[in-house]
């Protein structure tokens, strides 16, 4: 069987390295050089998405910004999960809106803005502070704006103005407010979906952000609003008729969920799944896409995810550590670029904390800032 | 980091599986063909020994039926571990024989045959019944002779006879004679030893053969002869001052172990590794060979192993099997070839008895003998 990927990243790498085992060829399309890579081996394999579209028996994707010339031939082969309406919605946060209200989930209020006016608007009707967002290529915290004060916002909507002008010259952008939310927490839940609807989730993860970019995530077991998060998985899956993995962020409040954004792809907050239950959510978007049963998705052991960005190297002796995991992505390293992830994880909840301070110690604190932060967390879990 | 290893089997490419993530890369050295294949793509980076050895960080080897003109070079390298002494003891079972003299350990009673008046005189001073086995290329049942009554000599000197005239041509074949052991069972012990001598090891595994064959092997938590083996393991690996995994196969006889053979590599009997513990044993003989610290072994989840003998079908519905995974090699069918092995995992001996009787009944009994021989075993881990 052979698999063809949307996106040559660490995303298909890893899927790559689950779907080998099942004696499932994985192939990368790189959307940016038109080639077709094999994403063990960094091999071309090809040119040109036409002949590995006819060649493979599934097509799926690392990510949502993908050119509708792109998806259009993928959608019109009858082999793409989760299919293009899927990521177009994570790709637009328009379009996500309006998924999140037809499937009934709570989110933060919000509404479109194209111009001043509408702008003006917003602040009226939602109130300060706001959080503006573009509606395409944003994420990773690109794209973004706050407003906390109605003295901010000429001054902001300036940066919006110039942003819409340099990149409406390409893409139908646009611009997304919302209301802001004094959030406890973030947490995000990955799930998967069979093609025959049979879903299963990982635990709710507690994320942490540095920046706009996930810094560590912490598997949370028995977690209270577990069974809300999985409802509101379900219900905009259903909308989307999903197949594969999907990561749905939400926004804790109290004892209430917000959902903030989508992902119809494997997630970064989900990485930790490789170690911390029996079937990673790599390899259970293999078997979904693929129509194969899925794999188990409890948390076996108390699990965190660290995020290394920007360097390749690392002290060996992080090795020593009891049950940590190193995962590179073989590539060239770039300031805040994500160059791999670090998975620990321990028998109990106090174990792992123990092992995530050893951790803390011996990484080089300018790259890893505030994972001190995450410590007294892990009491929780 | 580069890692050259020799043979380009399902073991190169499991050790590639593991080493990937490390930002390690793994290339195989076909030892039939000349040509460097990477393990995961099958693509060939190129041809002949010389070059491949240059550009290598690190050469192990994934088996040890390896000749000379392979051996010497890699040896004189200087980054061949666990090295040539380790690999031809393990290929040759005189030198086997008498490295475990050296390391004190107790194994059947043995001589070494060359001649008829040999295998006379064997037959004499250890008694029927007696095993045989050719010195060289000898594994997986073959190149082995059993004689029960005197009565048989002639015919099996004959068949001996036979054989070394034939494989003599090419190499300096013998046969090693053995006293039978009439054994309670078979277990192997897989450890890792690191470049500083610390050395770690997986649970003792209780091993099922058919036809001479590995068809099933159960990891076997506190096992009362655990420290005994480990004890062995040491005297074994540090007289050949070892680095990498290294794998010893014993037969229990009462509360006695003695040792049958050892394989200087990564072994069948430990892949159950992947999913029973922290650190497989393809990921703990990379970190070996590369001067990384060792990974965890102890069991995680009771586990066992099902070989995949002469198919490359099996059932989709097995993957509905909780914590079953599936580990293909990517072969071309033969009959009795190993194309791959079942993993199976729970969270205590009687469930994983329940999965593994649910797996039995959808296995094709032609092709999975004697499993149900094992049922019963599972009570004990």
């Amino acid at each position: 069987m052979k698999v063809l990927v949307l996106g040559a990243g660490q995303l298909a790498r890893m899927m790559a390295l689950e779907a080998l085992p099942l004696n499932i060829d994985v192939e990368a399309f790189d959307v940016r050089s038109d080639q077709i890579i094999h994403p063990l081996s960094q091999q071309v394999l090809g040119e040109g998405l036409q002949q590995a579209l006819r060649e493979a028996d599934v097509v799926t994707a690392e990510f949502e910004h993908i050119p509708l010339s792109v998806l259009e031939p993928c959608q019109q082969s009858g082999k793409f999960f989760p299919g293009s309406t899927a990521i177009l919605a994570g790709g637009d946060r328009r379009r996500e809106k309006a998924l999140l209200q037809q499937a009934e989930v709570s989110t933060a209020a919000f509404c479109l803005v194209k111009n001043r006016a509408d702008f003006d608007a917003a602040i009226t009707s939602l109130g300060l502070p706001l959080v503006l967002k573009s509606a395409l290529e944003g994420y990773d915290g690109k794209g973004q704006w706050r407003i906390k004060s109605p003295e901010q916002a000429d001054d902001v909507w300036a940066d919006i103005a110039q942003f819409l002008k340099q990149s409406s010259k390409k893409i139908n952008q646009g611009i997304v407010a919302e209301q802001f939310i004094p959030f406890d927490y973030e947490v995000s839940l990955v799930g998967a979906r069979a093609n025959d609807g049979q879903v299963k989730w990982y635990p709710l993860t507690e994320n942490h952000h540095v920046n706009g970019v996930l810094s560590v995530s912490l598997a949370r077991a028995q977690h209270p609003l577990q069974a809300k998060a999985e409802q509101m998985f379900n219900a905009i899956a259903e909308q989307l008729n999903y197949v594969g993995v999907l990561a749905i962020e939400f926004f804790v409040v109290g004892d209430t969920l917000l959902v903030n954004e989508i992902a119809p792809r494997v997630h970064n907050s989900g990485h930790w799944t490789q170690q911390g239950s029996d079937s990673s959510q790599f390899a259970n978007h293999i078997r979904a896409v693929c129509g194969l049963p899925l794999g188990e998705t409890n948390l076996q052991r108390p699990t965190l995810m660290v995020n290394i960005l920007g360097i390749d190297q690392l002290p060996e002796n992080l090795l020593a550590i009891p049950e940590l995991h190193l995962h590179w992505y073989g590539k060239t390293a770039r300031p805040g670029r994500k160059m791999g992830h670090i998975n620990l994880s321990a028998e109990a909840p106090a174990q792992l904390k123990q092992r995530f301070a050893q951790l803390i110690k011996l990484l080089p604190a300018e790259h890893f800032p505030e994972l001190e932060t995450m410590l007294p967390r892990i009491a929780d879990i």
